[in-house]
């Protein structure tokens, strides 16, 4: 398949660049470094140095034999990104590149307005080059666990049929978000479903819950083509971020009572799902919605599992409780459904212990050049 | 009540401006002339030329004796916004600062990309700006029915108690429209909503049917005090624009099979909306929303009033169904709640046969002036 993945650079478009390549993909990769950008700003650097996409990209063919094409450029750019959509063709968009940052969104109103306009005006200029360059590529969206929010009824995928007075019809599950960049999120669904429908794209979302995990069978072969691991406050994901106080002697960071449930997911199934939407397309006119997520956890779970692997290792593993940083359920009723994945053929990897080792492992080489200044809540909201 | 109107020159910001300032509140009104631009960039000007803001400012004031604060500027600009917000210190702000018309939004990339970067970044900027500046003002936001599109079961007013495998739970109503502008205002209530959670702000969303009228008690003083009258196929509203094409001889465009069904209002009744929304605050960390229309008809059933109304005055009206330039349920369910202003204290002024005809004959002196080329559809979705 002709692949064309937007945010290319990130801490998940990398891996699955590399993933198609290596599958024998014609894979184009598309970044404008804003993330990199944005942490270099923040003090919020990944702890390990990465190569540029270029580079990597470089790197990558002569390791694997694997070429994959890169564009540096903004997808808020029309014209750049329909010229990269008329030259490469697509048959699948995977679009990553928004400000990923939930803290970020809500460090002030620059940092809003940053997030709102890039987010949605990449996501508009997305849908027009698809209809206007390759109308029948299938658009891969990254969604997020987090549009949905904590309702007090379960999380189906993406859809909901409602019984109102007698009568029934189907609509987008409710959601609310619990940050500016989750609620980019929801404007993004709110946008490409409307497109859907009045052009007859195709389109899947994929609601994902945080990931975790730095390892895939192409990024192992060299550690200049790790996956971006940042474990600060902002860009890093919260089990990154436990494993890495774990290594730094620094006690664990449970946000106010821990008894926040998401549902998380290995990088490797990640991969996985991409995959698994891109060979599968919905069809014209659908807007195919997908929980991406393998397990669910409360932010306490998260903290012993990691402090009992760190044990494991000899490693001093304390879990502090702050003051919640964030406005959020503490503690609250979680059931979402995911068997959309599983029935198009999932295997999840679920969290191990020995996963969790194997981390701290890997981690450990870098233990010095951990710079506990970001690791603090920094934003609050 | 200190109030301040965002979009003050609009055909709803002006004669609100007037109808506050009439009753001996300090009004300030800001406009950029956004959408007279837009009007003359697409040949589609309004029958009644229209002194500008400060002008007609002026021209109440010699009238009226009721002063009113002009302030020409850019909402999405944020330091601009703030600096108004700070000077005036509103109780209220009414924010109709947005690209209004759904086929406008529909008729090309850089029209969608104006509407949505304009409407998004204005609301975002509202919301900050009271926050930094104003944080116990009310703000009241125009939103549309046509959030809600045309579903299959009753629309209520914003929220919907929702019954899930033996939970319940209350949720925004699902929203899914018809247009990019109508998404871009399903867009404006998740924002509001989210800022309106985490900041304890209040709001008012006044979800709005279409309009007609051009007479108030302060514009039926002068001529050059009327609302911005526009009949093409933009920026008209559908009973404005059957008028005018009843006067100018050019039969009613019907779009399909007229079965659409749509909750009405007359100008007269905003007014009387809005200023009910203004002096009932909802309180600190509310988000109301209230739906905004005073009665139902079909797309036929106003054609057939309106070729009534022309009789009665000798004018030959012919009535033609044009293939639907929309993607749009030309025969559907349709019954929207809208108890809420109506226990707020509203009055409604019901569609009468009476009022058709006094406003055709106010139409017949600017015959001439009909423009034919901007009535019939120009953009198809």
């Amino acid at each position: 398949m002709r692949i064309l993945i937007l945010g290319g650079d990130g801490y998940l478009g990398w891996p699955t660049a590399m993933h198609f390549a290596a599958r024998g993909h014609a894979v184009t990769a598309v970044d404008n470094y804003l993330r990199r950008t944005l942490a270099l700003q923040t003090r919020s650097e990944p702890l390990i140095a990465a190569p540029d996409l270029e580079q990597r990209a470089e790197i990558f063919r002569e390791i694997s034999g694997f070429g994959l094409d890169v564009r540096i450029g903004d997808c808020a750019d029309y014209p750049f990104l329909e010229s990269v959509m008329r030259e490469t063709q697509p048959e699948v968009v995977v679009h990553y590149a928004e400000q990923p940052s939930a803290p970020y969104s809500m460090r002030g109103y620059s940092e809003a307005a940053l997030t709102l306009r890039n987010n949605l005006a990449t996501t508009l200029n997305v849908v027009w080059a698809i209809r206007e360059a390759a109308p029948s590529c299938h658009l891969i969206k990254l969604g997020t666990m987090g549009e949905y929010g904590t309702p007090d009824i379960e999380i189906e995928e993406g859809w909901i049929e409602i019984e109102h007075k007698g009568r029934r019809d189907r609509f987008l599950y409710p959601r609310q978000a619990g940050s500016l960049y989750h609620t980019t999120k929801i404007m993004d669904t709110d946008l490409i479903w409307f497109y859907v429908r009045m052009w007859n794209l195709q389109a899947t979302d994929l609601m994902q819950g945080p990931v975790y995990g730095l390892s895939t069978p192409e990024a192992d072969r060299d550690e200049r083509l790790l996956p971006n691991f940042h474990y600060d406050d902002l860009f890093g994901t919260i089990v990154n971020r436990f494993l890495v106080q774990a290594v730094a002697g620094i006690p664990l960071t449970v946000y106010g009572q821990g008894g926040q449930t998401r549902g998380y997911l290995n990088l490797l199934d990640t991969l996985q799902c991409v995959e698994l939407a891109a060979s599968h397309p919905p069809g014209a006119g659908q807007l195919r919605i997908l929980n991406q997520f393998t397990e669910c956890f409360t932010v306490n779970d998260l903290a012993a599992w990691v402090q009992r692997a760190g044990h494991s290792l000899d490693l001093r593993v304390e879990i502090q409780h702050l003051k919640n940083p964030r406005k959020e359920a503490e503690k609250h009723f979680y059931q979402p459904a995911h068997s959309g994945l599983l029935e198009l053929g999932l295997r999840p990897h679920p969290l191990t212990e020995e996963i969790l080792c194997s981390m701290l492992k890997r981690i450990l080489p870098f233990k010095n050049r951990i710079d506990r200044e970001q690791i603090y809540p920094r934003v609050r909201w």
